[in-house]
């Protein structure tokens, strides 16, 4: 028997525990052997749930038995996570998680650790949920170079720009809605200012560039400077606003940003809405492909935990290799990056729109009626190029990039 | 060095060749080990091609050349290429193909072959082209039930239908089109009837059923009969016509249909148009998830074969089990599927609205101004019991499946 323990029964956490024992007869067919969770580490207690009696307060009863091969760790936060899978990997126990936290932080040298002790630290959990996004990147697309990944990879934000754009609503009533609904957290930072979305295409990033992202180095911005006007220019340009997580590799260097969008109709991920998630993916070869599915949520998150438990227990003594060996990537600096450009500037008439045209060569007026304001899109430009240009403007009231 | 035959040098085996040239240096550090095309089996020469030199007429330098150890069968049919395949088998060497009429007809005892010499039998680019559709299916789900696959799997079906949507055109206009573009065959019958869909939909439920599907018992229904007066309904309803294979497992057994659906707005499948192909999973964990790209063309689809190649250089040793490992799958009969369907009679007034009614309790009247016609959506109900209403009604013009 396969014996797997949990660390932190939380949502996810319980949810492993339950997609293992609903499952066991499709489990022994392809494990052929038994497989079941025989201890869980939390420090609460669960009274009449079925687990209850594998709860266990004490990590080194988990760390410690031998019996135990397979560790989830579904904790959370990086402390005391990152400790806990660290030892139980040089305990040469096999880690699965669903923390995008650890893996954005200690990715490299966690995996560095499970090579050196033929054994697997999987994270299919951490970005996309229950789409198997880093198997396919790691394993679908083999032979091929991956030129770009573009994802909506947050769910919570995806919900409320959704709504934004159907209802024409404000960023601030929607945020409380999904506060409310439960989609948001009471401190909705890390998924509202981009965060999430950062350490997701981050870890997508090292997974198809044999070197780790440092998250920190990523331009990241929300969306809480999102307002329904964007959403009537993007209407008129056949489009909407998405927070996009973007990796771009071209000969000069990788690129790799976090904030709104314009998404063109056209493209596979304007029709990513809810707390849905999309990740577009062009290859050398293949041209476009697209995953789709749910970002987040109990059991799809549990699911894709599930498939690295199975991909561990049919690699006991070899580590799979998903191509992320460590190393630091170097990104291509911001400001070199290549944008058009959405610029709002207050104020209407003849001088406003000479000015415009001035600072911004080759650009498309976009005109919303009533808005009081002059609108451009620009031509293809780079990011300093434009910082300089828009630097040049009065009355800006908002630059969104397409 | 990994030596690698084509047989067949058309469109996706000359694909191959180029895709293996182009990303030696991704493929060497893949793999460890130089990989070569040394041998193209054809009957045509290639004056002036830098392959030229590779070319045979003659199957046997491929077959009894030990030095070949992965075979990559690209010439479409069923014979020779099913002779051709079974000999290389038998030979020991690993088996790629592109060709979907070789799986669906064959793929049980092509896949026994293999296993019983260790050795591996890989169709990835045989349905959905540049997709990693059947590697995600095989692996990205384990543990889990596929309760249900839906998917849009022709190009040129689709392509037709979009263009139908977008412009009110005729099929004929379209097809003959399509034809002139090149994204339809001269003879049209194996997309236009369904066919080619009805192979992929039985390769892929053979994937997740572990048994093969005999794609001859699968209902099949092409798009000749749909009409631009199909997409006035279907845009009442919120919906598009699009051509479907589809996949429902349910306690009672197993569906698998092909036919032309109302698809909505809010499904994942929508907004998969043009030449593209999607294909939504259901799980009985994860919910749904969809994967969208290119089905077709040279590149895309040389890239799903090139991923196979390095499956098969990885595991030149064992079998990669992709749980299709044989006995026939004995289908649940089509006359106890159930759908909701849109029927339409000529003719309108009170008479033929109360005829609808009687004959489908619990339906929906749909309305199109000026179409000369009376159409209700009726309530799910079984195929048998739906053949068995519309038996009792005059002048019906068309039923759609939603």
């Amino acid at each position: 028997m396969l014996q797997v323990a949990i660390l932190g029964c939380g949502t996810i956490g319980s949810g492993v525990y339950e997609v293992i024992e609903q499952n066991q007869d499709l489990l022994q067919k392809e494990l052929k052997q038994e497989i079941r969770v025989t201890r869980i580490l939390d420090l609460r207690t669960f009274p009449g749930e079925p687990f209850e009696k594998l709860v266990t307060g004490n990590f080194k009863e988990i760390a410690e038995d031998p019996a135990i091969s397979i560790v989830v760790e579904t904790m959370g936060g990086t402390s005391p996570a990152y400790e806990f899978v660290k030892e139980c990997l040089l305990a040469g126990k096999h880690v699965v998680t669903s923390n995008k936290a650890l893996v954005a932080a200690h990715g490299s040298e966690l995996l560095k650790i499970a090579r050196e002790k033929n054994r697997n630290f999987l994270f299919e959990a951490s970005v996309g949920g229950g789409i198997p996004l880093i198997r396919t990147l790691g394993t679908g697309y083999a032979g091929q170079k991956i030129e770009e990944i573009t994802g909506i990879l947050n769910g919570t934000t995806n919900y409320i720009l959704t709504r934004m754009d159907r209802e024409g609503a404000d960023f601030g009533d929607v945020l409380k809605d999904a506060q409310k609904l439960g989609y948001a957290e009471k401190n909705p930072e890390a998924d509202v200012e981009g965060y999430d979305t950062c350490r997701k295409i981050s870890i997508l990033t090292s997974i198809v560039s044999d070197a780790e992202v440092n998250y920190e180095e990523v331009h990241t911005e929300g969306i809480t400077k999102i307002t329904p006007m964007d959403f009537r220019y993007a209407e008129k340009l056949n489009c909407s606003v998405k927070l996009v997580g973007r990796m771009v590799k071209s000969e000069d260097g990788v690129s790799v940003s976090v904030c709104p969008m314009l998404v063109d109709r056209d493209h596979p991920l304007y029709g990513v809405s809810d707390v849905f998630n999309g990740v577009m993916i062009r290859g050398n070869m293949l041209d476009v492909t697209m995953l789709y599915g749910r970002g987040a949520g109990k059991l799809p998150t549990a699911s894709a935990v599930l498939a690295d438990i199975i991909e561990a227990a049919k690699h006991m003594e070899d580590t799979v290799d998903y191509g992320w060996t460590g190393g630091h990537l170097a990104l291509k600096p911001f400001e070199e990056s290549c944008w058009r450009y959405l610029v709002r500037v207050s104020g209407t008439g003849e001088e406003k729109a000479a000015a415009l045209a001035a600072a911004f060569a080759g650009s498309e007026p976009v005109c919303v009626p009533d808005s009081g304001e002059t609108a451009v899109l620009t031509a293809p430009m780079k990011e300093k190029d434009f910082q300089a240009a828009v630097g040049t403007l009065t009355g800006v009231v908002s630059c969104l990039r397409a």
